[in-house]
C-alpha cells in the first residue's frame, strides 16, 4: 500500500488499488462485511491466512483509514484487540459486490456461492448495476468509458 | 492468477481475485476499457510499466480469456498483435467503475479524475448503484452482506 503504481497518481483507480490492490487485503473485507468477523483469529482460521501475513494487512487496513482497532476484554481473559470496517471500509461493498457478480457470471462452479447484499435499514435485498440518467439499468459489457475533459494528457 | 487464495474455491469473490487480484492487471483493463488502447507499446507507455511484466499480464489475460490477441498489419511493416477486451473483459467495468467511485470519494485529490461511463447504445451516462428490488438507491456503507443459505459451511 501506498506506493503509487505507474504514471496514475491522478487517477481513482490507480488510488484505490493502491489501498485495496491486495487480494488478501479485499478477502480480509469480504470476510469482515460478510461473516461479521472482527477477531484475529477468526480471519486467520476462515481464510487460511498465514499469521504474519494477517498482521501486516490488518496493521495497513488500520493504517488507512478502513478498519478501526479496538480493545475489548471478555471476563476472566486479557484485553484483546478487535477490528471493525469503517465507514470507508464498509463503502467498499461496491468492489465486492462487483467482484462476486463477475465471478459468479464468468467464473461459475456448481457449488459457487456468493453474498447476498441487502439493505440495513429497509432490509431489502439490492443489486450492483449500471443505471443511467433515466433510470434504466445498462448492461456492464456494453458500457463506455471515457475520461472526462478535465483529465491531465501524461507528460 | 490460477492459485487459489485460502480456502475458498467456492466463493465468486475469490474466484475473481484469482483473476484480477493483480493491480497491473486491472490497470491494464482500465487503460483498455477508458482510452481503448489495444497496443503493447500504447499500454506500456501509457501504464509506466516494465515491458516483462506487461508481458506476463496480457498473456494472462488472454489466457483468461479477458482479451484476444489478433494481428495487425500497417502497410510497409511486419504484422503486429494487438490486445481487445472480450465480452468478459468488458464486463469488469462493474469492478473498474466499484474502485474508480471508492477512490474519488475516500482519496480525493484536487487533481484527481475518473471516467464517466455511459450506454454504448444510447450514450446516456451511466452510474454504478445498489439498486433495491423496488428500485430505490441504497447507500453502499449502509449494505449488509450475508452468505446465502446454501453456503457450504468450512470442513
Amino acid at each position: 500500500m501506498g506506493k503509487a503504481l505507474g504514471k496514475d497518481a491522478t487517477c481513482s483507480i490507480a488510488r484505490s488499488l493502491d489501498v485495496v490492490g491486495d487480494s488478501w487485503t479485499l478477502l480480509i473485507v469480504r470476510e469482515a462485511l460478510v461473516t461479521g468477523a472482527t477477531r484475529f483469529q477468526d480471519f486467520r482460521d476462515s481464510l487460511g491466512i498465514a499469521s504474519n501475513i494477517l498482521t501486516g494487512r490488518l496493521a495497513a487496513l488500520v493504517d488507512e483509514g478502513l478498519m478501526e482497532r479496538r480493545t475489548y476484554q471478555e471476563s476472566g481473559s486479557r484485553p484483546r484487540d478487535e477490528y471493525v470496517l469503517t465507514e470507508a471500509g464498509l463503502s467498499l461493498s461496491t468492489v465486492i459486490a462487483a467482484l462476486s457478480d463477475w465471478g459468479r457470471t464468468y467464473r461459475p462452479r456448481p457449488d459457487g456461492t456468493s453474498p447476498q447484499f441487502s439493505d440495513a435499514e429497509s432490509g431489502e435485498p439490492a443489486r450492483l448495476a449500471f443505471v443511467t440518467g433515466n433510470g434504466e439499468f445498462a448492461s456492464p459489457a456494453a458500457m463506455v468509458a471515457r475520461r472526462r475533459p478535465d483529465y491531465p494528457e501524461a507528460a
